[in-house]
């Protein structure tokens, strides 16, 4: 059982991965999977994957592997899935409306209370039954709504100044799509997402095996 | 000097996040770091910066720090960002009109060269400069052009069939947007982009903290 000692980022980044195959083991019925199988499942060394569920118990057990319910369980309550997130979107554009309908946020506990844009044209447009409201607007909100969480997708160019906004406004957390590592002088925690990072990558596996 | 050893997965995917920091780096006039310096920006320990950076040569002087420029320029190299991969978007909705209009794209390498959608209304639309197609034509356009990565942003449901198609049809690479770890029976990399793993992380972070 985990103890609340406290894990690394490194772990942290890999649980989600663990959450979504262990969530796929249970929808096909499996009951215990051992650290070799859920290795080759997964593409991480087995070594790596008993290290990595050492940190918060020991849910293994020699010779039977894991109890793939209890484990699921454990890394939902690590990862706080079970919680719920006031949500908002800052930038109803392409990225902002595709975020606003992605449907395994609702699930993770993310619930999304409003959008907001400068285009005045956008204003009153619904995306699912969210509808989307004037950022001038936004302090207004947050006087009437808690907001745990701001989702920005917004130019890089507005970036800065808006999170600032948002943090001093009291969101706790910020899921940054510019391409910026955003940092603030406030106690808010930031995830910045560089999607190019993961295309950089495909592009490495292409380039370091020539071209056939 | 990269001698062309293996670098570990684990390694190439943080190279995209030093290769940001360093042309950062270069932007602001730096000419040496040491991996201390490099580390506090980051927030990854020395020791792993060390280490990480020690995987393709030693760049590191004791008490000099790395040359930014060399270090810079290898990691391109190793990346393979100088390389140019022809790409298509197959899926014109929200996420894949956000993607076409991603500006890191095409100074990544990636070349747009056409976008695919089945919704008539969209055929003939222009994002950029690329024009929407019909995706029944796709055979057409891979006979005429030649096609490096199909990037995925479709429906779940329509995944494995689209990604088969293109695999069959020639791409030697997948950027797949949909919640899908997508495998494929073909010699194709992919990459799968799983958005939500990074939200789970920030609401971990969140809920470990508590409530303020």
């Amino acid at each position: 059982m985990y103890n609340g000692k406290k894990i690394s980022l490194a772990v942290i980044r890999r649980l989600p991965r663990y959450y979504r195959y262990l969530s796929d083991l249970i929808i096909s019925g499996a009951k215990r999977i051992s650290s070799k199988e859920l290795s080759e499942r997964m593409g991480i060394t087995a070594s790596q994957i008993r290290q990595d569920l050492n940190c918060f118990g020991g849910f293994g057990q020699q010779g039977y592997g894991y109890n793939i319910e209890s484990l699921f369980a454990e890394i939902a309550n690590i990862l706080g899935v079970n919680k719920k997130f006031n949500t908002i979107i800052i930038g109803a554009g392409n990225m902002g409306q595709a975020l606003a309908n992605y449907e395994n946020f609702v699930k993770r506990g993310f619930n999304l209370s409003g959008i907001f844009d400068v285009d005045p044209e956008l204003f009153g447009k619904r995306i699912k039954d969210i509808v989307i409201m004037d950022y001038n607007k936004i302090e207004e909100f947050f006087r009437l709504n808690q907001v745990d969480i701001a989702i920005l997708t917004i130019p890089y160019e507005y970036t800065r100044e808006i999170a600032d906004k948002v943090a001093r406004l009291g969101v706790r957390g910020i899921w940054n799509f510019s391409p910026m590592d955003l940092k603030l002088p406030y106690d808010v925690e930031i995830e910045n997402v560089h999607l190019s990072d993961s295309l950089m990558v495909l592009g490495y596996k292409l380039s370091s095996r020539g071209n056939r």
